[in-house]
């Protein structure tokens, strides 16, 4: 098998075979295919495309590139969740405690990552002391007895995507269905998990701009999950404005404490419940999603999810306490309000722009080299639908330096688009596939 | 400007600017851009193509990724001719002194290349003591007075297509038509030409195996020669079956010894006269096609030609009289014949298959290690368009290892169609763009 003849098969549109899809992967990860003949592959394929059973085979290849967690010390059905990234999603600081409260086993592995805020693990990183670090046998004991544990990443997981990715983020061949499948379900497969449930975001903070393009991704996945044995669910959901209203490390988690009380932002708790209503259900907990969404409404109101959430802190050596007291997190030193330089209805708050002040403030990670201000951020006080008059507070800025406010105000206002017509509210998940 | 965005506006389908173009091309030669961000990008041009003003604009930044030829110490209008490369394909040999005789001054860089037989300059070696080693004071100097001089290609010419060539041949990005425009152009227009005549083959023994690519390349040729300021014509000619009647190196050279004292096959001196009539219309040295047919045809009756021949050879060192003593040139030990398994017509003679007896028999070279055995090769006796009867010679192979007969035979014979009817012979110019 030579490589330079899977080349020119894609590149002439027609389908590989299992054995060539292993070809290129296994050769390419092990050295032996260079990355220019791997760029002019992954060229071919953006623009001639890869069949579900194509994707699926490079996910399995990319899946055997590397180590795999083996979960099965780990009892009871072991569910997963993945989003693709947006701007305030602190989806998994609840959701995680909430569906262990309710029996189904959190073993979860997050990344940092580079983006508007930090990772999961950035954000739990406020809690004082809080840490990742455990040996696999420590994570698989955490889990059976506390029901959560959240690891870092681990270096010999899937090395092909690390490789393939970094050879996409420079040769233009980044936002291709198949390719961002492929990485994504190659990473939750070996991870280990028996089903999953995947977050696609949609619109001007997310990868996936238009609704047509998320569900594309989202049918690629969860075909690929189902053809390698995996109950798999993907909930297309609306990333068009930030989701809650906080953008920022610290301020996410205070915001993930509230809605663990039961307070948290109507739009946020909806996707919440809709996510975790099928966790429960691929976990066995609930028998359909209504009694699922019962139940974690239940553990939310009698404090069981939030009391998890301190748990699991806890046994990660974080100050649980510090959930209690949330003025004792990381905050910053300035506030800045934004104001609304005109009354009528917001028609669009733009996520994509608000992810780009949190970065102006501090919040994110351009390269990975960067420091995080865990304190800065946003706090959006108005969001799409709601009526504003004049002179009322759209944002409240957060950042550890005054010099940094000006910039992001002026990009925070180049968010907001104020109509004179009333305007509904976004609907939050926009399809299930 | 990066080079990522360049090739993401490829790979969009969307056309580059002149400055993107120098960019990736001296970037690539400079090794700042590296081979993987330029694989993706001829994948991207591949398949997203290149318009005829994208590809005048990459002929003049490879042109420049190097030294040039300056020609304007020799007197007069230099006319290049460039074949695009088949079976039997002597033509220069015949050409350069014919033309020279007819007064357009010929200053040709050969190469020696890989394929069936060898390059000019290793048919030329047929010749004792012929060499190709000169300074350029030396070329232009014996340009001058003599009229023609052959050299070899310097590693400085054009390193840009030396790099991306080594690039697309393991990318499978070789055969698109405006990459090997810009590869022939820009080696062509940087050995200072001031007119070019292209001779485009198409067939089974050529690059492009159908006419409507050969007629692309040809118009997109002629297109970027002309942007670039050269008198550029392009003659689209047969080779669907080899040119003349000799394939091998030192057999060549006699066939074209024959041809330049009037006893050249038909086929081929079409050819001759095709290209050379043009050649010498561009340099100036005839009003039209018929008169300078005439006046070929003439230098060719007279002797001229053949006398400007070996004044040639004698004064690049080689041994001019074997020219009067062609069994003097290398000669293979073994001959043994192939004959016709049936009587009938001769449908077809597919060049590729006896360009690849011709490798058997030890005539070409696989790879730029290989030595080439100059005496070895074909003589065709019969050829498209033939009556033939049962036993008659079809073709004579020569060797100097008997061991090689066996395999060469077969792929002979596998190289001609015999049918019942009546054929015609073959066009030998297709068209004229």
């Amino acid at each position: 098998m030579r490589m330079v003849d899977i080349i020119a098969k894609k590149r002439d549109g027609h389908e590989l075979l299992p054995e060539e899809i292993a070809f290129f992967v296994n050769g390419f990860v092990s050295g032996d295919i260079p990355d220019y003949q791997m760029a002019a592959l992954l060229m071919a394929i953006y623009l001639k495309d890869l069949s579900h059973k194509e994707t699926a085979v490079l996910i399995d290849a990319m899946l055997h590139s590397g180590e795999t967690i083996d979960l099965t010390g780990i009892a009871g059905v072991k569910v997963d969740k993945h989003s693709t990234g947006g701007v305030g999603d602190k989806t998994s600081l609840v959701l995680a405690p909430l569906v262990a409260a309710a029996g189904v086993p959190v073993a979860k592995m997050s990344g940092r990552g580079l983006g508007h805020t930090g990772g999961t693990i950035d954000k739990l990183e406020s809690f004082t002391g809080f840490s990742v670090e455990m040996s696999s046998e420590e994570f698989v004991d955490r889990v059976n007895r506390h029901g959560i544990a959240i690891c870092g990443q681990s270096k010999e997981l899937v090395p092909a995507d690390k490789m393939i990715y970094a050879l996409r983020d420079v040769t233009a061949t980044v936002d291709h269905i198949p390719l961002i499948a492929g990485s994504i379900m190659s990473k939750k497969l070996a991870m280990g998990a028996d089903a999953i449930v995947l977050d696609v975001k949609c619109g001007s903070g997310a990868f996936m701009k238009d609704q047509k393009s998320a569900v594309a991704l989202a049918l690629t996945m969860v075909e690929a999950g189902k053809a390698m044995g995996k109950e798999t669910v993907a909930l297309v959901t609306d990333m068009d404005q930030p989701l809650g209203n906080a953008i920022g490390n610290a301020l996410e988690v205070k915001e993930a404490l509230e809605s663990l009380q039961g307070r948290g932002p109507q739009d946020f708790m909806e996707l919440v419940y809709a996510l975790g209503s099928r966790m429960v259900v691929l976990g066995q907990k609930a028998h359909d999603l209504e009694e699922g969404r019962k139940m974690l409404e239940d553990l939310i109101s009698s404090g069981a999810a939030f009391a998890k959430f301190k748990e699991f802190i806890a046994t990660q050596g974080g100050d649980a306490d510090q959930a209690d007291f949330p003025e004792t997190l990381p905050a910053a030193k300035y506030m800045r309000e934004v104001k609304a330089p005109e009354s009528g209805f917001i028609h669009r708050l733009e996520a994509d722009l608000i992810g780009h002040a949190s970065m102006l403030l501090g919040a994110g990670r351009a390269t990975k080299a960067d420091v995080i201000d865990l304190g800065a951020g946003i706090m959006l006080r108005q969001k799409r639908g709601d009526r504003v008059a004049k002179g009322q507070v759209l944002a409240e800025l957060y950042a550890n330096k005054e010099s940094l406010f000006a910039e992001a105000e002026k990009v925070v206002l180049s968010a907001y688009k104020i109509g004179k017509k009333a305007v509904p509210g976004p609907d939050l998940v926009l399809k299930v596939v």
